[in-house]
């Protein structure tokens, strides 16, 4: 596929949760076709899909099938193997790089890649050991938090280090991984940025999010999410600066603290539609999906103008049970993802509630 | 099914063109499954449902199949055959009902019900014969328009008779087929209005459009209509007294005419989504195909809101290569129905152009 859009393309997903669920929305919107790669035929984007590859991301045969029928490929989640990517690109576009997933998947990999752009990260360590633990909470003496270099999400794979507690046994506890220490900020809030890149170079960003986790999971984004106008401005040129830096095309999503002072620290970045631009769907002419989608398919990329304040909250577990109730309220935009299996902690759909007008000018 | 919504339902559709490819993506958001009924393999909405089956709307082991694996069913056009319908309805609900397809299906039965039920109409009569056509021309000596009685869309089955002219050979225009006679009517403009009623019987309307056709088919839809808000509530509660009248679940579209006095005659109705409500995907919290989803389920219907003011408009025939252009320009949401083959006169995707955020009390 050239730069340049192609009607009735075809683009292919590696992912078929409800991130390439509503990728393939998108793209049906847009009359183009979705392939989906995914190893659980039940996975929720298959049923919104053209097509389904029921086969593991490392098969390199059915990587091959996808690459021959698809004019451009793209993935909805940061851990799908370099080497996939790296396999599907010597046939057809991959959008966003492999470079980015290579970036997004580790931890030390992505702070150093921040740090060396001139972003500012949290202090971090590498730890290979219960030795490197110690050590690294005797640098950071405020305590921080343990992360697995690679594979965590949602809070999984992380755990607490206190002050004066046993950072050996917190090494323990995440599995004795390699792992990265990030000292604790003191940050006012969380917020994070969606942005896009084109083909062309065209960087566009939505209003930031205000974020606020629970148990290490999404539970509330909120738009606008009221920080000051230079704060705002300060995310969007980070965010532009990780796009150019990678030559990247799609949609990014950011995560920042703002600390007290008001100064930004990057969390960190999925090379993906993002969980805290659900709302996008709801108070926006273009939603993150369609934004991605345009993106990667060589369209322009339109706009990221927003009509309405709004707050998205996700549904996790039984919580989904709340979908006919929140469907009787004026101003509320509902999503089931569609899921049979109701799990704890599992995310199983969001709503959004749209809570004013924002007037012509809000981007 | 009962009337109270199940999450993870099962919907079947009878008919898989745009309408029913756009029903689909709204059940998908909504995370109910379709089951799409439709002769042509490759039809526009199957590869946005979980599953299609292959099969003419009068084949009764297919409706069989079809009610077996649904929990409701429901159809994106008016000439379901209506044995079909109640034999889907012996087995689970069918919504809207039979009743709703026999008056939409012949142009005398739907307006005599219009009439009946205190609707204006413009004046008809039954056309059998050339000798018919001729004596109908007699009693409406400024003219009118002979169509078939059933079949007709897109302003096919349609022919002008104008005063003095022969028509007898109108008669023979249309094919001699069964049909009426209408009256030419002065107008100042044409509407539309687009409603629901739920199950409970809550009844809810989309403000109305303004329309405009050409060579029968629609070319733009605008909201607000630009008519007055007396003209506004008349066309309303005209629409919910036939939603009531044909105890209907669903979405309905009511095309009228705005006499110059005000005064609106109802042109005619379609049971379904409509053509003119599109506008509604881009403008509302809850479009129209969201909005019958919700009746035919048993949710609660939530809102018709509107956030923008907009201009809808069909892209017809090979106007679909304007995706791309339009896809750049701020404000402009596009869809592409997807479909391979370009023809003349054929609805291929259709794009909202916001003209306006509207104030929170619009309707």
């Amino acid at each position: 596929m050239s730069a340049r859009f192609s009607r009735l393309a075809t683009v292919g997903i590696l992912g078929g949760g409800q991130l390439g669920r509503m990728l393939a929305m998108a793209a049906a919107r847009l009359g183009i076709h979705v392939v989906i790669l995914d190893p659980d035929p039940e996975c929720p984007a298959a049923e919104v899909a053209a097509d389904q590859i029921v086969a593991a991301y490392d098969d390199e045969a059915a990587l091959d099938l996808l690459a021959s029928r698809c004019d451009v490929v793209t993935y909805e989640f940061e851990n799908v193997p370099v080497v996939a990517a790296r396999r599907l690109a010597e046939r057809i576009p991959v959008r966003p790089g492999a470079r980015a997933l290579e970036v997004a998947q580790d931890r030390i990999v992505e702070k150093s890649f921040l740090n060396d752009i001139g972003i500012r990260t949290a202090g971090f360590r590498a730890v290979d050991s219960a030795a490197d633990a110690i050590a690294a909470l005797g640098a950071f003496s405020g305590g921080g938090i343990l992360k697995t270099r690679r594979f965590g999400y949602d809070g999984k794979g992380q755990a607490v280090v206190k002050a004066g507690s046993d950072a050996g046994e917190a090494f323990a506890a995440i599995g004795a991984k390699s792992a990265v220490f990030e000292e604790f900020i003191a940050f006012d809030c969380e917020i994070s940025i969606v942005a896009a890149r084109s083909v062309d170079g065209e960087m566009l960003a939505y209003e930031p999010a205000r974020n606020l986790h629970e148990n290490g999971i999404l539970r509330r984004s909120t738009v606008p999410a009221g920080v000051a106008p230079s704060t705002v401005e300060a995310a969007r040129q980070m965010a532009f600066s990780i796009l150019a830096e990678l030559d990247y095309v799609g949609v990014i999503g950011v995560e920042f603290f703002v600390a007290r002072d008001g100064t930004l620290l990057v969390n960190e970045i999925a090379p993906r539609v993002h969980n805290s631009g659900h709302w996008t769907e709801a108070a926006c002419f273009v939603s993150q999906f369609e934004l991605h989608m345009r993106a990667v398919l060589g369209l322009p990329l339109g706009g990221t103008e927003r009509h309405s304040d709004c707050v998205m909250e996700n549904l996790i577990g039984d919580e989904i049970a709340q979908v006919e109730t929140l469907a009787g309220e004026a101003g509320v935009v509902v999503h089931d993802y569609g899921k049979a299996e109701i799990r704890a902690g599992r995310k199983m759909g969001h709503f959004t509630r749209l809570t004013g007008r924002s007037s012509p000018a809000s981007g």
